[in-house]
């Protein structure tokens, strides 16, 4: 039997029913008295001088009030994408927002956008890593690079070693990373098999249903602003906006809107542009991105070419793990190449490490952070590799991987070392599978079965949660951050182990800043893990209080009380009982002696949990047409505590899904002019409901020493191994590694022909 | 000099800017999606039967999409007023809702509501309390006068005595009450001065300058609504509307709105009503009241008849004191009577009391609180006694009330003993007030001064609030009630002394009833007293947090650090500091380690702390003409301790000129079929700025026990003892005693010419 009341019972999303009926209200649905809707003019090249805007059309488009240009808008410093404001006499890529048509309708203001006229005068284009690094490449940022990125990175762990900047002469490295660690050179000499490969993975979208959206209010007394949107940190974009317009945060109020999805891309990006438009005319404003713009204008992830190398002892010993990755990182820098670099060597002991990254600037759109940023890529090598000399070896692939995982207590990346992980136990319950024992009859059926397991550190951030009880009985559970998973859901779970009452009577209210505890932003796996602790400590302390209040109507000792069935009663004397609700009101109303239950939790949790999740695809892969049909993919994953297991197996298949479109679909292609290629959901490809074949989730819990109840992050984990399994599937029904994703059908004939 | 950085230093109201330019946005400003405009269809009958509503031409008003009538809603019991849905076969008082138009526009609703033909059969009517108490009398509640009547004595004090209901045949009572202590009978015949009469006050409108108003959105998910309202106690809307809905409280969300003006009037009316219309239309809706509505059909004070008797030792020792009070309460009970008949014999010494009270129904409109509900009646009748048994002493006036006055340690009224009060000390600062001092050289002018005092045991109720620390170094202070008289500004001060930071760092937050902290009702004096004790510990919270935060980065104790112009630095070191803002930083960060900044404060004061106003008035009375023209008014007030002498004074101006309505000007009028007679602005008359005569403003601090800083309650008792000093100047200068107000000048010229 569980320990537990309510934490581990599966338990459908509270707020389903508003979602599925069309009751919640999202960003879109925000209409506010004099409210202008706004449309961008983005630019049709990928790197030109504007010599001119004739907007005179588009101002006649009946219901267009205004178009903007950089000219109406204070210059700002580009120190990050998004400070990047209406383009100024250049632009760097095709997407790039040029000015902004407001409107009284979306209708006119797409209009007026249509008829903008811009003047551009094409400049020499750099789309590809290798053309950026060429000796006489155009330098797209000839005054240098802006400094400042966002650091994505840290939306998952630390990204570790030093940074080197180039001082020298301008060019379009933004920045190279550099991490060694014992003597890689004499390692790989002492080895007895080495196995390296090139990988590459192409831009890749995030592609959430509900596209990215704002509606800002401007407050004429202060210079600040009210603003709704779809984000995954509300606080984040009270700075980013404070920042812009030159206010404290506190005159900025922002409400978290229910989001759509999210997986990293709604952490920042026209927050501080729609601000400060709504600002200059003075007017709210509502800006929507079409799906077109979301493809052409947010922050996909980055392109990456991994070279990879491993040497290995006979006996399967790890002995040096190398890697240098090139990142595509578009017009703007990002940290995300040495993240990489460093997510490829983080798991596995070894003692000889050379990690290498150097981030290229090109004509393209910028990127931004991805669930589990830069991981499908660092483990599609390491989980190739270790499949590569598995074989070499004459060694069980899980084995060789058992042999040489992390465990607690050896170091973990970023310092210090690795707490309680079930990297192990993960790997043997992978063992058991009986995709992975069937292997080989799968094979006699001409079909390739593949393993791989992808490790995750998990993100922290400090938190509050406040716990009210309410006249009717009810908990009222308030944070202050968004909910991109369901995770209301398993936070009342929480609240209702830790108060002691049916999760039905708990209650999640979402605040505004103004209004709400801090909360900080939804990503990086942390929010069950951080956030979940704050809400277990606030309702503790909304109990001891219940308790207090009772024990002095009851005059007993607070100990002697219990709370059943949302009454709390004497022990042993079920007829001295007060039910919650009429406790609640002795402290809500008019000459009440008792304070009103109000309880606090605040965490600042500094242990990570590191979490990992394997997975085993099995597939047949037409050898005419080199497509890759996926049969079945098992998703293992060490969770920790499953708080809400219907939310963390929704959580486990998403992630795969969107780890199948990694491995076989999706890819942002791009022509050498720079011009999206895949600027549609027509054009970009991701998996229906077929291509992402029955997946069977598998819950492991190896508890965590800090996480609520041993819970884990459970978000990022399950897109990180997806095509490594797949990768190796296909090799293992082939004998052909691919190295390039995604796997579609021409790319694999193409290789199966050059076998 | 002070022992305070910060409270005591006057200041302007810090939302003083966007109240003054229009920025800030009241109810009716509020516009949603798809919102209809409500209008009443209102009775134009005080006592009839309904035979048909015809709403044909109201709906084919353009505009007009539903005629709601009582046969629309299900069938509520009116256990209170605001229990009372539309009107349903008989109509009881004029101006009694009927049916309820809903339109696109308020002009169409307007339109409509215009429209609705109901026809009437007229019944007997019943205007006054001495036709309601004849033997003959219609019985308006034929069924039995509602129970579970609001309980607006809660508002200021505990009504005491005990309530004795008639159980017997239907009658227009709806309730009595008595009150005795020690031998009145035997007091009054050792009496050697005895002085009685009997005193009347007429209904009085609070007459805010904003009326009354709602928004409400449906849920259709729970059943449940979210409400925008210009309320004095949102959480009090909640539990109303969830009532009527039938829903927990947990699922209706309720705004409270700036509000312009409360004055006890905005404690509840139609909110369930409006909900209820809202959740049948499925649409959302708005009710703003119009002047002529907010007079014919809210909650104005009772019509009151005290008989009233004091007898005195020649010494000038208090014997016995005797009220009879009689309470016209419109429609509906109300326990105000008895609260009248309290309120007369709580601040003097004496043994032997007999307080009664009747309350009686009639048909006109219901009655609620209006800013020390009773008291200028009751206080009209024992400072007019008290300065006619004065004369007939021949003792000083304010002699005779500092001989009688309560003191701490004397038994208060509802039990147990007062505690440090300043009654004393306010009447002695009375006396040295010049316009005392001078009134023999005044009535050599053919003036003539009175003097009187007021006081006001004080309200309670529990409440919490939350203290944040944002990244701008500001502190952001939230509170879940309403702000009637600029107390966002009194409780920035507290906050800032508290922490220990200006108050321009200061913000103040009043969030909706999901997102705050509960803060009860705003009224009977107690927001600054109760939950400002609750903002004074969520701010120290707060500054203990910081501090610790503090300590960990400096390595010192938090005992060594300070905070000094916005940073915390080590005593002794400035150069050792660190700004607020960049120390809450470090607790709203990817990766902090520190909790976030957020204190919480919860209080359930139970000690009260009574406070007293004296008044000074001087006045010309125009034989001729009967015209009493205020010449000077005086106000000395007991605030315990001025937190912001600006809102204090602000208070005590406010209310002395509502005083002075009183006195003076106002007053409800029926004709004999209950119509109102002053139903505009136009007829019911208020005092404008020439009337209110120069008003000198005098404060003084006798700290109370609990409250923030030693402060009282302020808002109540200048409204108190102004009839009273007026009456009493009028005496003086004509040796008159005026029993009944408004003391308009025909009223005081039929005196003059009876004397």
């Amino acid at each position: 039997m569980s320990d537990f009341s309510y934490v581990g019972i599966p338990t459908p999303m509270i707020d389903g029913p508003a979602k599925v009926t069309g009751n919640l209200k999202y960003t879109g649905d925000l209409k506010l008295a004099g409210m202008l809707h706004a449309r961008f003019v983005l630019s049709t090249y990928a790197h030109a001088n504007i010599s001119g805007i004739d907007s005179a059309a588009a101002l006649a488009v009946p219901g267009v009030q205004r178009v903007l240009t950089a000219d109406d808008l204070p210059e700002v410093v580009p120190s990050s994408r998004a400070m990047l404001m209406l383009a100024r006499d250049r632009v760097i890529f095709v997407g790039q927002p040029i000015a902004m048509v407001l409107a009284d309708s979306p209708a006119a203001a797409a209009d007026g956008a249509e008829l903008v006229e811009v003047d551009y005068e094409p400049l020499a284009t750099v789309t590809s890593m290798d053309a950026a690094l060429a000796e006489d490449a155009p330098v797209i940022w000839p005054n240098g690079i802006p400094t400042g990125a966002e650091d994505e990175a840290a939306h998952g762990a630390d990204t570790g070693g030093e940074s080197e900047e180039d001082e020298g002469e301008p060019s379009n490295i933004a920045g190279k990373s550099h991490m060694a660690k014992g003597d890689v050179a004499a390692a790989f000499a002492e080895a007895d098999v080495i196995v390296e490969r090139t990988f590459e993975t192409p831009m890749v979208h995030q592609s959430s249903i509900e596209t990215q959206g704002w509606v800002v209010q401007p407050n004429p007394l202060n210079g600040g602003v009210t603003m709704w949107g779809s984000l995954q940190s509300p606080f984040g974009a009270r700075l980013d906006v404070a920042n812009i317009l030159g206010v404290p945060e506190s005159d900025v109020n922002v409400y978290g809107m229910p989001v759509g999805g999210g997986f990293g891309a709604k952490f920042g990006l026209y927050e501080p542009l729609i601000a400060l438009v709504s600002v200059t005319v003075g007017r709210p404003v509502s800006l929507i991105l079409t799906r077109g713009e979301e493809l052409l204008t947010t922050n996909p992830a980055p392109a990456l070419r991994v070279q990879a190398k491993l040497g290995f002892r006979s006996d399967g010993s790890l002995l040096a793990m190398q890697s240098n990755v090139l990142a595509d990182t578009g017009v703007y820098p990002s940290g995300l190449g040495g993240f990489a670099a460093m997510q490829f060597a983080s798991f596995y002991r070894c003692d000889n490490l050379l990690l290498e990254s150097t981030n290229v600037i090109t004509n393209k759109q910028s990127v931004g952070a991805y669930r589990a940023p830069t991981s499908p890529t660092a483990f599609m090598a390491v989980e190739t590799l270790f499949d590569e000399a598995a074989a070499a070896l004459g060694i069980d692939p899980v084995e060789l991987r058992l042999k040489n995982a992390a465990r607690a207590g050896d170091p973990a990346p970023g310092g210090g070392d690795f707490p309680v992980i079930g990297m192990v136990e993960t790997l043997e319950a992978a063992r058991e599978h009986p995709l992975w024992r069937n292997r080989e009859e799968s094979r006699a059926q001409g079909h390739g079965v593949g393993i791989a397991i992808g490790g995750w550190m998990g993100g922290l951030e400090p938190g509050a949660s406040v716990c009210k009880l309410n006249r009717d009985g009810v908990l009222q559970v308030q944070i202050g951050t968004a909910d991109l998973s369901g995770t209301p859901t398993s936070f009342a779970l929480l609240a209702a182990e830790a108060y002691g009452v049916e999760p039905e009577r708990v209650r999640f209210v979402y605040s505004d800043t103004d209004s709400a505890p801090y909360g900080g932003g939804v990503g990086g796996s942390k929010t069950m893990y951080t956030l979940g602790a704050a809400v277990i400590r606030a309702a503790e302390e909304a109990r001891r209080q219940t308790l207090a209040i009772a024990a002095e109507e009851f005059e007993v000792s607070a100990e002697d009380l219990e709370i059943v069935d949302g009454r709390v009663q004497v022990r042993g004397f079920p007829d001295r009982s007060i039910s919650l609700g009429e406790l609640a009101g002795k402290a809500m109303t008019f000459d009440g002696k008792y304070e009103p239950v109000h309880g606090n939790g605040r965490q600042a949790i500094t242990d990570r949990a590191p979490s990992f999740c394997a997975q085993i695809a099995e597939v047949e892969v037409d050898e005419e047409t080199g497509d890759v049909n996926l049969l079945n993919l098992a998703v293992v994953q060490d969770v920790g505590r499953a708080i809400n297991p219907l939310a963390v197996e929704g959580q486990m298949q998403g992630g795969a899904v969107q780890g199948v479109g990694w491995a076989l679909l999706e890819e942002m292609r791009y022509d050498e002019d720079g011009q999206l290629l895949t600027g549609s959901w027509m054009d970009y490809a991701m998996p229906d409901a077929v291509q992402a074949a029955p997946i069977d989730t598998q819950i492991v819990e190896v508890p965590s020493v800090s996480g609520p109840y041993g819970a884990r992050g459970v978000g990022e984990p399950p897109v990180i191994p997806t095509v490594a399994a797949i990768a190796n599937a296909v090799a293992h029904a082939t004998g052909l590694r691919m190295t390039q994703t995604p796997m579609t059908a021409p790319r694999v004939l193409e290789a199966l022909q050059a076998r």
